[in-house]
């Protein structure tokens, strides 16, 4: 009781806490993640290579596996300045509507108008991109998140920005879109007839509305053949789990210094540019044998790439234009069904989370986008916050965790990640309202014939 | 150099800094701001009367104009901790950007779901319905912003919550109303068939599209019709002022604390709810003579209230089943042109802010909205939040006021509200980057007809 006094319902860091190094996992990794392989020769990628399609520094980060701690430029810490450091929250009214003994926090990065977490790594990218001397960058966006983040990033630093978004999501969120274009950014819904890519997709599905993985090969087609432009990334990425481990080094600091130690650390998976920045610092102690910690992933019965993927080298994308990565995957040509947590739909996960989960340091449960909604509503109406479809696997994940320890008595302190909120997908909350949202997961044969087209490689 | 040195980008005060006590302007005031009116009879609206409409420790709120400081209940300022205390933040990239001398610090509200200050009174004012033993509550809303923030809090307190919409709104606003729907609202577009009001207006006028005023008076008659409902208002009201205070007596406590005095307060001003609250404790050290500021409301051109309108007893609504008040008012039945801006939409204005004004303690500024989005975007640019087109009229008189001490070289320190998010207005942000914005502003022909229908009172 007496701890409980202390705990602030938000604790904030103060500017002189915040961290001035990134945290790179791989450092404390025994086993590293397995590098990107050239799709032609089936060799690793050299810097050179990558430098046709990614920013100069950005490869570096890219391929550094050794150094524990990465500065952050000067110039990159007075932008998180502008919408951090964030809140971590401690749930106070949900622990005591599911009368629960456990401690739930969670940190929360939708305070800022990009509404999610993505803005930490945009903001380093687009900082690279322009210290290049770069024009422009390109990117693709699906549910919207990363693309709002990236032309928020780009409008600072003077950087123009050429969006590729998924055509449905285009179509069906235009105020997304708005965003982009009030921050400056060019939006194309792909696929587009500005790329050959595109032009081909277009001509083999007529009518098609798009895929993340065409969006990406559209992204980087672009970027290889516009001078001065270069194509960045918003997930999967070494350098984007680098960039967020932000999240989880003002979390370990707070915590630290109240005294809290989670024993759960929850969050959702798409790419995994969350759940890694996250989980960082705290896996680095892990790795080291200072700590342990219950870690969890979250993802989408409908896009399962944990629980029902396999760990393989597989295209980042579907025009097949990228490096392959090792990582667990579903397949580049699997199609997840319907669902409204947009950034948990890709076939891919991250080659650093991949890693770890098939070391067995973390694992991984998925859930129904109905019990999905449920938590969030639930959630919205005690702690306050609209939470983002895909923040809300996190929700439900962390809360079955609390309801288990109302049920066995135990106080476990458990730490979930909000990525963002949901104003943006009130259409998503429009079906759950009205009791027309439905649950899809693919069936055996599905993953089966998808995980058959493999790449066959060395 | 070395002062700017010390102030952080953001200012969060601690939770034990938090204000223990609205401040209440009036007692300060040697001019007290005139009753509220029983439109029948013309006389002061007693209390028993007004608790046929409003709860009833909020009517004694409304009355009481000599207690300085109200305790706020414990149950309250939990809630508030949950979203507040809310930044203090100084806008050090817009400074750059412009180039400017001045110093400028802005209060933001938009941190939280409700997308704005609104909350603030809405907890209040729920809070006091279920210690009154109340059902549920009726209210109106027009951009959606109050109703987002009510329905939140009736949520949160377990108090069913009808929410009457303008009709335009709804159809225009579909995620706004799916935001109240999430948080349990019924949310009904206005003028409805379920009102005599309602009926009425759909009966002269078919295919209307609905008015704050029709709203109104479509709430009250549902509170005064059903049994344990009560009506609650967002804004105009003594009450409202009261409760938004802590806005104002946050930034007071930052602004002490690093030893900073604003010489101009900005905000923007509808029914005045930020922009009492913002400035109260600020005015109360003027009206003291312990400080001076120069105080500045910022309202639409389309709907100028304070700058062309008449200081007057007028009615609250269309249906005119509410009180009078004494205010500066465009006439109840003026129909401001169309401006995205919904929230400044309305005919009169606080009437505590009215007696100020009216005695040249504050000041006045009218913009027109392709003027006030420009502000916005450059806004949004740097400082990374996408503002409200209400807080952006703000915004824009504050760049003003900047820019000219770059001109003169003045070193002023400028304060203004941010008040909320933009999220739910990407409609107009749509229509200002299609550069098919409009503005429009009353003839003085319009205003006389309006203003010749003044009630006569005594």
């Amino acid at each position: 009781m007496a701890e409980q006094q202390k705990i602030p319902y938000k604790i904030y860091l103060d500017e002189d806490e915040m961290p001035e190094n990134w945290y790179n996992v791989r450092a404390d990794m025994k086993k590293k993640p397995a590098p990107l392989l050239n799709p032609g020769t089936g060799k690793p990628m050299a810097a050179e290579e990558l430098e046709a399609v990614f920013c100069r520094d950005l490869v570096q980060q890219e391929l550094n596996n050794d150094d524990r701690l990465i500065p952050i430029p000067e110039e990159i810490r007075e932008f998180y300045k502008m919408y951090r450091p964030s809140p971590l929250v401690r749930a106070y009214c949900l622990e005591k509507k599911l009368g629960t003994p456990a401690k739930i926090y969670y940190k929360f990065e939708g305070n800022n108008t990009s509404g999610s977490h993505k803005l930490n790594s945009a903001i380093a990218q687009a900082y690279y991109a322009k210290k290049q001397g770069l024009r422009g960058v390109t990117t693709e966006t699906g549910a919207g998140q990363w693309g709002t983040a990236l032309s928020m990033a780009c409008a600072y630093m003077g950087l123009d920005l050429k969006v590729f978004m998924v055509k449905c999501s285009y179509e069906q969120k235009p105020f997304r879109r708005e965003v982009m274009r009030t921050y400056g950014a060019d939006v194309t819904p792909s696929p587009s007839m500005k790329t050959e890519v595109g032009r081909k997709m277009n001509e083999e599905f007529p009518g098609t509305t798009g895929s993340l993985g065409c969006a990406i090969s559209e992204a980087v087609e672009t970027a290889v053949k516009t001078p001065g432009y270069r194509y960045v990334l918003g997930s999967v990425l070494n350098q984007v789990l680098l960039h967020q481990s932000v999240i989880g080094e003002e979390t370990m600091t707070a915590m630290d210094k109240y005294g809290v130690k989670p024993d759960i650390i929850i969050g959702c998976a798409g790419g995994g540019s969350n759940l890694g920045g996250l989980i960082s610092p705290f896996m680095g102690r892990k790795l080291r044998g200072e700590a342990d910690y219950d870690i969890v992933a979250v993802e989408p019965a409908s896009c399962p790439s944990f629980t029902r993927g396999k760990f393989a080298y597989d295209f980042c994308d579907t025009g097949h234009v990228c490096p392959l990565a090792k990582m667990y995957t579903l397949g580049s040509e699997f199609i997840p069904s319907a669902n409204h947590a947009g950034g948990l739909r890709y076939h891919g996960m991250s080659p650093i989370l991949s890693e770890l989960y098939d070391e067995g340091l973390m694992r991984a449960v998925s859930y129904e986008q109905t019990s999905v909604f449920q938590a969030a509503e639930e959630f919205c109406r005690c702690e306050g916050i609209l939470p983002a479809p895909e923040s809300s696997h996190a929700i439900r994940a962390a809360m079955d965790e609390a309801i288990r320890c109302r049920e066995t008595g135990e106080e476990k302190t458990i730490l979930f990640g909000l990525t963002g909120t949901g104003y943006f997908d009130m259409y998503a909350y429009q079906q759950f309202n009205d009791g027309t949202m439905t649950d899809s997961i693919p069936t055996d044969e599905e993953l089966e014939r998808s995980l058959a087209k493999l790449p066959v490689i060395g």
